[in-house]
């Protein structure tokens, strides 16, 4: 059997570059040597968004779109839906049993998401529960691996250390699944801090070629580079990270030395990287507003995946539940 | 529609006489005016067993039989296992999302509970959750009424407020369940405890009238009467409030004045309680006998009334469902 790979993303709006270049570049190679499920993390997206869910239904398809516009095969991964696995909150609510309520309090990230967002009541129970459905995400396709970036590492050392207590209950059940640290290129927004949708400074899929230009022309760059004379710093320039993944190695060796030395202004430093940038993007663009025509293709490619997502899930369930003695 | 009653009980043992007069009594008379769904907690019966769940699949047979030999009847009551109808778990997760973990920190059994069974590790995710659960449990079927003890009615204070969340969130959808105070007799154990399996002190519905006899002669009675010549006081005698629960108005009266006056002596006042305990407990314990030998009956009741809770739990989800836009 071939190792499993599983991931999901949390349909909250639309997918900018920034998910491009971190995970579904990394989803779309992983499919060629993998077994890959991945999932649309729609319970997921609840734990932030409970007051006004309205936004993670119309975000389904615009994201499943998104995603097989950026190379994702329904043909070689299992595209699926969390909400309608519900062995997914089966397996959280009996995990739920035997995880120490301080092995979740201690997830850094648990109390840096708090913080992060301040403006929503996030002291919920099922805020603090969410690496808990992860672990159950994870651990019912006996997934051998998951990619995530370096923040996400401790979300699998605490699905591993479920498992082993798990195991050692109930008997050999789970393998413990290893993170994949995905090489995510650092990507900028507009304003020069992280890409997010939240924070507005995002390069959406979606965008046309007028607004990604409406966006690029007046991106921040070097914020100590005042004026066309003075030299640039790449290394910390938005403008040069796109350059990095989107030109030919000629002009990204170009930009890195002329910047340095003011032979290049911003404005012609965008003018260079904008139809390399546009050129990208349109088949992404033009395929996705194919596909958000095509709802009935969309639901299918959901539909089978998820078909297949529930038959490996009802499997393990029922290890699960006879390992337990909850059969009948 | 006739008002609806939802009550569970954990699989974890065997029943005795004080769940026969607390809680069975009642639920046998609530199903004569009202539509009553029982349930087999299991899930429940993990957030305490979980290390060593096989007691909870030993006692589900055991249990539903006693509860029909104590006139639950299957014709009138809904008798269903909780870990069959998966929307409970899933409509946990959903409640876990808008459910402020101080809610749950603050009710008051959480913390006792933790102290009484300080010898497991109750300081996981689930066992703080499982009000939550119970939550689940009650409005799935929109139960107007839940039978509780004094203890419980934070439970069912804590359900209305996570329900008027939902509302509020959602729009309307659950009623505000109302506890019911189950007029519970006082019942000790053979110690002079609160009777209780786990204090080894129990009269079980299943004890033959040997050991019937053999737990009731040596049993606590007033710890200051130590001679027969004293006189006993039967306000604090465990004996005492068996005869108000099985011995002849007569007999109660002659009991409760000759006691005090040093009139008739323990042994006496056993022997006189024997025969009327064991008269009403031997039919009970026949009946029980005879279903335990009919397991495909006890398993038909139990799947019956699995699907017809079934129906009733897909009809709501499918409203929460829709409430939450997570339909497709």
């Amino acid at each position: 059997m071939s190792s499993r790979v599983l991931s999901g993303m949390r349909p909250t709006g639309r997918l900018h570059i920034g998910h491009l270049e971190g995970a579904l570049s990394s989803w779309k190679e992983l499919q060629t040597r993998h077994e890959c499920f991945y999932f649309i993390a729609d319970w997921h997206a609840l734990t932030t968004n409970y007051a006004d869910p309205s936004q993670i239904k119309e975000s389904i398809y615009e994201m499943v779109a998104d995603w097989i516009a950026c190379g994702i095969d329904p043909e070689k991964s299992v595209i699926f839906q969390q909400s309608r696995v519900k062995e997914h909150s089966e397996l959280t609510l009996l995990l739920a049993m035997i995880t120490p309520l301080s092995w979740l309090e201690r997830v850094p990230s648990y109390k840096e998401m708090r913080e992060a967002l301040k403006n929503r009541d996030l002291s919920t129970y099922g805020f603090l529960g969410y690496p808990l459905l992860q672990t159950a995400d994870i651990i019912m396709y006996k997934a051998d691996y998951v990619p995530v970036g370096e923040d996400q590492v401790p979300h699998i050392e605490l699905t591993r250390k479920i498992v082993r207590r798990f195991n050692n209950f109930y008997g050999e059940t789970f393998p413990e699944p290893q993170p994949m640290l995905t090489k995510a290129p650092k990507i900028l927004g507009t304003d020069g801090r992280k890409m997010s949708k939240s924070y507005e400074n995002a390069i959406f899929l979606s965008d046309t070629p007028e607004e990604i230009t409406k966006k690029i022309m007046p991106m921040y760059t070097d914020p100590q580079r005042l004026r066309r004379t003075d030299p640039g710093n790449p290394d910390i320039c938005g403008i040069y990270y796109l350059h990095k993944l989107y030109s030919a190695p000629g002009d990204i060796e170009m930009v890195n030395t002329e910047c340095r030395r003011a032979g290049i202004g911003c404005v012609d430093c965008k003018k260079l990287l904008l139809p390399k940038l546009l050129e990208a993007l349109a088949p992404i663009r033009e395929k996705r507003e194919e596909l958000i025509r095509s709802k009935d293709y969309l639901e299918d490619v959901i539909a089978e995946g998820t078909k297949r997502a529930a038959e490996v899930a009802g499997e393990t369930m029922q290890e699960v539940r006879s390992k337990l003695g909850l059969t009948h």
